[in-house]
């Protein structure tokens, strides 16, 4: 590794830690410069805009997210397990947010589901990568049969993404002791009680009646 | 209402159509004085900080909140509709982040989790009062016989906001159209089928058949 590769991997780090607490938006190449003691224009020259620097940070948050959170929990076997390691691995990596990780997803959505824009685009993809990854361990779950061959996968990523997103609120804002055992036991019932693909209204079991 | 209060009022509606885009941190009394044609003094001397005109937004979106969200939802009678509505009505809240209101709570709650100060509390304040009234109608949903009565309403509390928090980023970052449709389907089948407060595990069963 270069010298320069060196630098920008330092810049980079304290970039991720000042966004996972100030948000994407809050990052200032003047601040980060202080911070690790460069030139406003060293740091410049490793990123040549503000919009480069939050492209770099959200590439390196989801490099860390894959090696974090993904390949941990691919190590269990496919089914409910897997799925279960990797809801506890997100938890954990939603809950760390003092360390270089945390939630700055959770946090980039929200201040860019109003702005459209490149860096916009790279959250999106982010997130609808993740939720590609929850899918992948919901099907190997019911071909595994953990889970019901008819369950609703669309419903389910929701709720698994809502479980999360709740946890975040309960541990860190609200400073809930219950939060991680109610996201889990949330992810357990949804598991065994898949919610189902076509859901029987009543008027289908009316017409199952009269079929 | 005096000259001074309406001023006030033009303020505080700007920060606050600001903050919904940009976030508490992001409110400049600089920016702010431009855009409502003001003087940066002018704009100080109803707001002598950051700080206090962050807490007066703050306090603007929850009574918008109360007169938007809740009071409407009280309108239904007690029990499952209730519930269902308070849902619907902060889904609609939720969206509807460039009008005067949207997700400035979960914004807020995003940037402040991890800075502790007056701002913080009042969002911690915010969100407890919020839950209280999410459990409120569960209660009354126990009462009228449309929840099981043995429902664990802390859980259901949790999974309540979940589902929410789901559907805003579903809705806002990822435009997905089901988004609504998945929301309100994750309530009503956490309704029917609530979760119990003291659920069987396997152990309990084992503990139960040897007694």
């Amino acid at each position: 590794m270069s010298r320069g590769e060196d630098t920008r991997d330092v810049v980079l780090e304290a970039a991720l830690s000042q966004a996972v607490v100030l948000g994407l938006e809050g990052l200032s190449v003047g601040d980060l410069a202080t911070r690790i003691g460069m030139s406003k224009s060293g740091v410049f020259a490793h990123f040549r805009s503000k919009e480069k620097l939050q492209l770099a940070v959200l590439d390196l948050a989801a490099r860390r997210f894959q090696s974090q959170v993904i390949r941990p929990a691919f190590v269990a076997a496919p089914g409910s397990e897997r799925v279960e390691r990797l809801f506890v691995a997100y938890l954990r990596w939603m809950e760390n947010g003092a360390g270089a990780g945390g939630c700055l997803m959770v946090t980039a959505a929200q201040e860019f589901d109003d702005r459209p824009g490149p860096v916009r685009d790279r959250v999106v993809d982010i997130a609808a990568e993740w939720r590609r990854v929850i899918r992948r361990t919901l099907v190997e779950a019911i071909e595994s049969s953990d889970v019901d061959a008819d369950a609703d996968l669309d419903q389910m990523v929701f709720e698994f993404m809502g479980l999360a997103l709740s946890f975040q609120q309960s541990a860190r804002l609200l400073s809930e002791t219950g939060a991680r055992q109610a996201a889990v036991r949330g992810l357990r019932r949804m598991l065994v009680s898949a919610p189902r693909l076509r859901p029987q209204t009543p008027t289908d079991i009316a017409g199952a009646l009269h079929a």
